[in-house]
């Protein structure tokens, strides 16, 4: 077992996950990847839930199946909502190599990267204003993500709490040296910024068409549950191009499910098939791009196996037990 | 994390995990349970699977979930083709309680304990002669089963080795102190026995109807896949009663999968039923009955909450990592 505090000091986020990432959303296209729907157990009396998403990418000598829960009450009780561990499996023999005890490190990390991903293929080239909505760790990752492939000159915060926002812009501009301003409307951030990132698990829309202007990216990252939405559906009747991590998924779970027309689901576009070049991501400034991003099993068996095989190889040789 | 041997040491099959299984059939029954379908990752290359399957009974503080790998290559290497483990993850916090490495263990435990539960309900009460099909783990542990619900005298086992029938033969003599006679046909088993249990990764059928004799009881517990099978479609439709555990999963992954008449779908009846008094199960001593059993998630968080909340108890305040 690896403990967090382990991983947390070796698992960054920087250009080499990033790269891992792209390679992940290469191989949902290019190879045979066995990926079953997401699992879910609900436990209702506790405001809780549980998500367990694998993948098996062909060629590969192990694959994760990662467990993780949300559990909103936790926070009366003084714990987080969020707890989560990754498994490593070999490949060859299905013997467990090793238990990423992460509690969602791995996670934030792997979705920040795929956010990178996003807005390397999506925005502007020269996007220097970043919206970044909600202030959680996300927030926080997102916008790293973003000075990763743009050069992010200054951003905008929206949350509802702006205490939380003021702390947001305390530590962000710290981290990044760059100037961030908390804004009082989540529109105020879309208006003013070429790449927007939503990190919330908002139920009703909190971006709306009206807001947005031409060449604008917004990737919206919070909606994974059949009752979460962060864009109206008319942002994506509005878009020029909108993408995903996987269709089915993003109908089932994402921001594709509030579309209002048949055109919107027929045109999308999987992040692989942009990243492996079989489609084109923005070809214009001028372009309105959308990405959603619901969180794929092979993002996390990408990152285990980074984690696990790159970072940590001195442990391949001993037993998990 | 509890290591295998721990467990194997303190899990024995016994009239207290037959009752935990039970329990568990009923809850299915009478509680709420969120239960999803088994989750599974294929790994075609190396001739391996996982399944994952988990379930959360109303009221719980806790639940399992177990990830089993079937790699069918590893015997060439040496290696035995089932391995896993369990989760025990709290229901209040979602917090990870426990990692169960029992290696399968509580998997063969908890199956053969779902045989004594159907045996219990569906064989004669005074059923003498057991016949086994099949000459592994499971055949070991399911006429162990019989024995703690029925008087077994003698069983009969048939098996495709020999030598593995007469190993089998030499063990369960010693281990049960009853007559244990290997045969040369899965039918002679059959026309022989009360009460038979098919234990075998078979693919086409091992049991006809021509060898189904007035109060024969048959539980088959080898079907667990879409290619799988133990019983020919002329069985079911012979049966006067037909019991599974779910029959959701036994229309995909087993022997109702087989079913040639709509009657024998309409009809069956899920063990829980049984258990709880919802429906009854064997009225007469000459009645055919048979019970299909593909495993299924309720089984696993009961053995797993067993194992750790009873027989570990001690544990129960130390941190998972």
């Amino acid at each position: 077992m690896i403990a967090r505090t382990d991983i947390v000091e070796k698992v960054k986020l920087n250009e080499v996950v990033i790269a891992v990432i792209e390679q992940a959303f290469n191989d949902l296209v290019q190879k045979k990847v066995s990926m079953p729907p997401i699992m879910r157990i609900d436990v209702p009396e506790n405001n809780g839930e549980v998500d367990i998403k694998s993948a098996y990418i062909e060629g590969d000598d192990s694959f994760a199946i990662k467990i993780s829960s949300g559990f909103f009450d936790n926070p009366k009780l003084g714990m987080p909502s969020a707890n989560g561990m990754m498994l490593l499996l070999s490949a060859e023999t299905g013997i467990p190599k090793a238990v990423l005890a992460d509690n969602g490190y791995l996670t934030d990390i792997r979705t920040a990267a795929a956010g990178a991903v996003a807005a390397k293929y999506l925005t502007k080239r020269d996007s220097k204003v970043a919206g970044i909505i909600g202030t959680g760790a996300q927030a926080r990752l997102q916008l790293q993500a973003l000075t990763l492939v743009r050069d992010i000159e200054k951003a905008y915060v929206y949350g509802r709490s702006p205490d939380k926002a003021q702390q947001y812009k305390r530590e962000m501009e710290e981290q990044l040296g760059i100037p961030v301003e908390p804004v009082s409307e989540a529109a105020e951030a879309v208006r003013n910024s070429d790449v927007v990132v939503t990190t919330t698990p908002a139920t009703k829309p909190i971006v709306e068409a009206a807001s947005l202007h031409k060449g604008v990216h917004i990737t919206a990252m919070g909606s994974d549950a059949e009752h979460k939405q962060e864009l109206s559906a008319d942002v994506l009747e509005a878009a020029d191009l909108f993408v995903c991590d996987v269709k089915d998924q993003s109908t089932r779970l994402g921001e594709l499910r509030a579309a209002t027309s048949e055109r919107v689901e027929r045109d999308a576009i999987e992040l692989g098939e942009i990243t492996t070049g079989k489609e084109r991501g923005r070809t214009k400034d001028d372009q309105i791009t959308i990405c959603d991003l619901t969180g794929i099993g092979v993002q996390d068996t990408a990152i285990a196996r980074y984690t696990y095989h790159y970072l940590f190889k001195e442990l391949e040789n001993q037993k998990v037990d």
